[in-house]
């Protein structure tokens, strides 16, 4: 049948993806109260929707960072899409500009940051930062000629978690070739292991480096707090990406939508705001949205239809998202995002 | 066995109508949360009873828009009830007039709003505002010509919503012509069919529109905020109908008792104020009128009941609740409605 | 196996009872909301017990009304306890005679109250107020002349609730003759019948009325808010006791030991404060009796341990009340009832 | 397979311990409510962790009572571990000693304390007080000249609990010769019986009778509120301990985390601050630290590692605690000690 939502298409994906690598997309770290929370916490919230609005013209599109996108909810990054479909990241780029919405491919992807960009759309990279810097400068420097419009630097994984599925199945089950790095170079074989060459020392100083090396705007990925956001302005960063790493970090840190409020209180307006963790439905979407994110992004809901149906089946999530959102918009009375404040929340 | 509570009915009704009607009846929006809500945030409320109060007597009749009723609960407007039961709206109609309250006819009657006058009592009608205008004109002619003694606009749908019980059934079990359009008229077809010919660009000056047309009172139905409450009653309606569709349309909107304290605060009595939402007991008619609702609306449970027994069927529900009622009153030390204040709620 | 604890003999008094008879004791009022929170709301109390206060010789005696008790918890009224045990209100007197505690013969009783007086010990007398006020007087004067040293009036039951499972099991399985009026006379056969020839009309006035006709203290069973707190020392009362009658009147009413607080603030140590509803372990009574209570009653527990074991099944069910208080008070550091303030209950 | 959490050795040890053994290990007083309370209290808790902190050298190590240990966790008394495995405490504290933490030997340990002071490492004694004073003070010469460095007093147990669990079960299954306690005097046999030689009229006297028979250091073990921990500082304890006895003394009782930040904030660095109960994730002890605990201490964990796998259970267990909080450091942001406070916590 036909899938109705995105839970259709997390159950269908249950079925279809080998038992380990199902375990490494659907698991969190720890006990997984994170996890369960962050989408826990997106139903907790009650809408305060307005009448009379004359909503019949919704306009979802936006901008991010200066390019105009569709609607604000965009594709996270998640690894080695590869295990889900051969169509990989290719197939997720092109659903994502089918669709007019922003894609973040992963350091970590199965296929080459160039190959992805074949994809077309508005693309940014994800960028983890290696102990060996002249590999991760090697990476932005390619990502910035192969057209990325933006680096997405995670900070939330100075180390790897504790991730107790993987462990009990044999982590191995997920591991392969990351495309992004020479397998006939020592550095670059080591580096594609598991986060167990990221450099743990990162600082704020990272930020000036990435200037250094890009004229790309910089998102910071994984922050969850007012002070960090507020040092994030500080330095000078384009946007703050509220994540905790779909509860894949460090188990028990506050719930993404609970994180949002404080960050985009702490940005005020000088640095665009984003947020993952959690969002399944459009109504999800705009909570964020009237909370102070100018953009939601999906990570496992996009793996879990790619794996069902490739490209397709990214576009038919995409478009589901879209239309909950556009009836939510419609339903809650207020026609262009611009509408959407805090007073739409309870 | 004679059915004790309304949740009998439910629970018997749900082994009697058909799947397809079940579904569309019992259903709401997306995830239904609110739609559980309604009915979990009344039985989360606590009340404080006083004693000693010569409750002996107790008087739960009132008037809403300055017609009397036998008690301050009321029929709310369902669609299609001629699926339910062969009497349709007819019965329900006289069933609400034997006891003396107030019964909402919905646009999407199954029997035309001329036949349901037949069933006498007090009557209002429930208003789908079209876009085609000179179809609404003539809804809004044709009650005020029959008999009916308020308009009552329902303004939490300007497009339909996704309700998901439906499509995995297939929506068209519940369709059926509705007896206010004539087959025979193209347009009339087209509005039949269920929201999509709705307006959706309604604003706030459908007030004016309305009274230009009618000298019915006006009620608008679905609002769930201080602020619109607010501009409702600067636009001179002469109700405000608390609702979240039932929880029908979008979900996470706040349940509709939450919604109501808010709603009464801001109308600050220069409106009557109603809700619906939740209620099957006369516990949660005691708790909406001390939060300062004048009256409650039963929507699904009259329908369960009319799906038991017709007329008889609701009449024994409507009963089943005054009893609760007056019960209720009397245990709570509040004979007559103008004892009741929120002091009575935590 | 020797019962361990209350919930013990609720247990095997369940096996016991005809299930007509269990169904009207364990059952409430309606949903029976209250009836589960009574408990659960003690459940959710924390203690903040103090260390090094010198606990070993604990004493948990008082006075209640200027009598003598050995500790504060008593039994509270129930009605035909005849039904549970052929040793019936005689047996449950003479258990708590043994215990030093306190026992509330009920209007409804089995036995006369002539005969229950044969117990001994510390007897108060529960009255119902009947629309016929001969009735209640000659009740009245009977309890004073049989030596009952106070008079608890019941002010909850102004009418009868609907208890669903009482009419679904027929409630005829728990009527019988009560004890206190004669079969030969019709007035006093109707007055017999549950409630429905209680007074509906009782105000305040009727704390005089009272007064005029014993010398005997008077108790008001059944307040559950600060204003009626109030109200009841305005009008001279020696004692209120903090109950909604066991969830069996007015459902939702806040659970007993959450309205204890304002009513205790309310009174002021003008009038003696008691509680039941919900008491099953020394941890409630320690609860309430920081929290502002000079005693706690138990109702279904004592009818439990009469079925189980008649006036040895209560004894039984005392002395474990009072082991655990002792402990209770031995481990928060509190050794006499002095001791104990709001600050030790979080 | 290797145990990847505390969890998994408590389901091994579900197995391999005796039901008598398991249900006094496992079970708490009465309902059990704080019992399991104490873990849920750790679970409700969320992080807010800080980002680009330059984590990547984390150090656990600290001072306690200025001893070095490698990481502020560590083993709280626990009686009688020769039931869970042959190696008893002996076992337990080489675990702690190669561990680098410290180990808090029982006054009711299976082998005399003189024997466990084989173990080597850092050793506190918790002390029982008896009303046999000699017996007491015997017991303070000998750990004093055992190598111990702090006595650690334990202030929540002026009499026994009732543990149901053990009561249904028959106590004598965990009943058996304390190691400290010479069985050719009688006085030392009766001693040895579970608690009921306790002093129970303790006061803070206590704490100078300490001082004048042993140069240790006194920690207070079992204090759960501001009030207390006032009197301890002004009594001069050199750390308050916060427990609730792992939910076995008074039920209810409020959860230790719960209690800790009040204790925390009262001591106001003028003792150091500990806490027990609930501790299971490396998570659970960084929640603890950022509100002001200096260390924590499992319990039960311990024991049922020690039924695993003897010292080498143990020892696996501490250093998955070690890596868990080491890894919980990095990813909060916080690689000192130094750098936790309670904005860390939400």
């Amino acid at each position: 049948m036909q899938p109705l939502n995105l839970h259709d298409f997390e159950a269908r994906a249950r079925e279809l993806l080998d038992p380990g690598v199902l375990a490494y997309v659907e698991g969190g770290a720890l006990d997984e109260i994170t996890l369960r929370e962050n989408a826990a916490a997106f139903q907790r919230r009650r809408l305060r929707p307005r009448v009379l609005a004359g909503a019949g013209d919704v306009d979802p599109s936006t901008t991010l960072l200066g390019a105009p996108v569709s609607m604000p909810i965009g594709i996270a990054p998640t690894a080695r899409q590869g295990l889900a479909h051969a169509g990989a990241e290719l197939a997720m780029a092109r659903a994502a500009a089918e669709a007019g919405v922003v894609f973040t491919a992963s350091t970590m992807s199965t296929m080459p940051l160039e190959t992805i960009a074949g994809g077309g759309g508005l693309r940014w990279f994800q960028l983890y930062v290696f102990e060996d810097k002249a590999l991760t400068r090697s990476l932005i420097e390619r990502a910035t000629a192969a057209g990325y419009r933006a680096l997405v630097l995670t900070v939330d994984t100075p180390v790897s978690s504790k991730r107790e599925r993987d462990l009990r199945l044999g982590v191995q089950a997920v591991e392969g070739v990351c495309g992004n790095f020479d397998p006939a170079e020592p550095a670059a074989v080591a580096a594609a292991s598991i986060t167990s060459n990221f450099d743990p020392n990162m600082t704020w100083d990272i930020v000036g480096w990435l200037r250094s090396l890009s004229p790309l705007p910089v998102v910071l990925k994984g922050i969850v707090t007012a002070e960090d956001a507020r040092r994030a302005v500080e330095h000078g960063v384009d946007a703050i990406w509220v994540s905790n790493h779909g509860g894949r970090q460090l188990d028990r840190t506050v719930a993404a939508i609970d994180a949002l409020e404080e960050v985009a209180t702490a940005a005020g307006g000088r640095a665009e705001v984003y947020v993952d963790g959690g969002v399944r439905r459009g109504l999800d979407a705009i909570v964020a949205l009237a909370l102070g994110a100018r953009a939601v992004f999906i990570g496992r809901p996009a793996y879990y239809a790619l794996a069902c149906n490739g490209q397709a089946g990214v576009h038919d999530a995409l478009e589901i998202l879209r239309a909950e959102l556009i009836n939510a918009m419609a339903l809650a009375g207020a026609p262009s995002l611009r509408d959407l404040d805090p007073s739409f929340v309870r």
